[in-house]
């Protein structure tokens, strides 16, 4: 397996594949891997024939005061990792590689960026949207591989892929989770001792939501406030527990046939995120 | 040689091209071909083994009051020349193949559309890039051609591609002129007799700058206020009069070692635009 660091050497990597028809599959991230990493890996690895991995922390889809310089950088344990699950190559540019002049063309996705994550987090998303178009062009993959976890992420890349005709198929993959629930996250790393104990209250709240609406409730005013009673721990503040349509992601009154339930919330100084779908016509396969 | 309307189609058709390592090019128009389009895409045939002219009268890049709706369609008559000049393959879709849902996601290059057409027609430029990345991404040709006519446009183009890494290459063409000078546009159609004797104003001002140029002027207020004369015509208006570096659009305030000079103006009801680039290394090959 080889490391490159070049846009030029990417694309030189992966000609031979392209020219012969083989599948080529993409996996973007930002490193500091872990299992939910490699569940979208080792997919990749069953269904392409070359999987390049990308290990970028994007400048451009952080905002001020965020987490950019302390973000977990491991790329030695990660190679190791990707070589284990069978990827074929890592591509981990420098922010210079990826942005030789200033970025001046963005990709923009209307209204999707508004609500969950983007209020909080204003420019958060053209970052994300942009940084996987620069690398749909580069790797050319024939899938993109992208976890459930960060599901505003996954409906405006699936957005942006279909509206500009992009040339790929996003696949999506489901939440990795710890024993307890907590589902699996770079940061996870920043959580002592017990923040990580409190940090199961995302998952918990979740849970929570569920049992309720198999228990037969579908106002979301009842339910969001039954799962905020999760988050009443100290340094645990919640940013926010949202119900909405999986793919327009509008707030939904009532619990629909699908809904998207997703909460974030800070254990200490880290910022967590956690989802569930729930669909109605499979409640019960899904506990 | 082909014509499809569906994106569906269009990827069928150049799948064969693509794995047999062919170049391909694309040379996206609005249709209403002339000689203009047509040096494009005699330049693409030379250069490629299969290309494509894509016809598209594209909604997102006219804003309200503008010509959307008159804009000249003559799919039968563009389909022969394209066929005489001998390219591959029409595209020809219509606004529900391209847009067959509402459009969230668009390309925004910054700054570089603020100045020139881009000041009075917001939107238009936002619209361009949209659906030349779409195209791009439909046809994925080695090569795209643009005419130099559209100055900005070209200038936008170019950074998209090369901001957003898109695997192509842009090539530029000169203007084609009609005898007395007059820039070809599908809109000269437009004119009345007697606009059209008077829309030789647009190349007549440019020639009276590089003539004054020659001479040594290379204050910009003194050159804009000499072109200005040109337009002193009844039913003509001057849009804007603008020298700006060729790369960045910023206006100079003198005539630098590279200049675009662009020009519109108004001929009756008809907008029309018109520019040079000015290379003082170059200065007397260029006359």
């Amino acid at each position: 397996m080889d490391i490159v660091n070049t846009v030029a050497e990417v694309r030189q990597k992966i000609k031979a594949a392209r020219f012969a028809a083989k599948f080529i599959g993409l996996v973007p991230t930002m490193g500091a891997l872990h299992a939910g990493h490699g569940s979208l890996i080792t997919r990749a690895v069953t269904e392409c024939d070359t999987v390049v991995v990308s290990i970028f922390v994007n400048p451009t889809q952080f905002g001020p005061g965020e987490d950019l310089d302390r973000y977990p950088r491991t790329l030695e344990t990660d190679a190791k990792y990707c070589e284990k699950l069978g990827a074929s190559l890592i591509f981990a540019p420098s922010p210079e590689a990826m942005y030789p002049q200033p970025q001046l063309a963005w990709v923009d996705v209307e209204t999707l960026p508004e609500g969950l994550c983007g209020a909080s987090r204003p420019g958060h998303f053209r970052g994300v949207t942009t940084v996987c178009a620069k690398l749909f062009n580069i790797v050319q993959p024939d899938f993109a591989y992208f976890g459930q976890k960060d599901a505003q992420q996954a409906v405006l890349i699936q957005r942006m892929v279909r509206d500009l005709n992009l040339p790929l198929e996003i696949r999506l993959c489901p939440i990795v989770r710890e024993k307890d629930g907590l589902a699996l996250s770079s940061r996870n790393r920043y959580l002592s001792q017990s923040e990580r104990k409190k940090a199961v209250c995302l998952f918990q709240s979740l849970q929570r939501c569920r049992q309720l609406v198999e228990g037969g409730q579908r106002d979301v005013s009842v339910l969001r406030k039954a799962m905020a009673e999760s988050f009443a721990l100290p340094e645990v503040s919640i940013e926010y527990i949202e119900i909405v349509d999986p793919e327009t992601l509008q707030e939904q009154s009532e619990i629909q046939d699908r809904s998207l339930v997703a909460v974030a919330a800070r254990v200490g100084a880290t910022r967590l995120i956690d989802n569930i779908e729930i669909d109605l016509s499979n409640l019960q396969e899904k506990v």
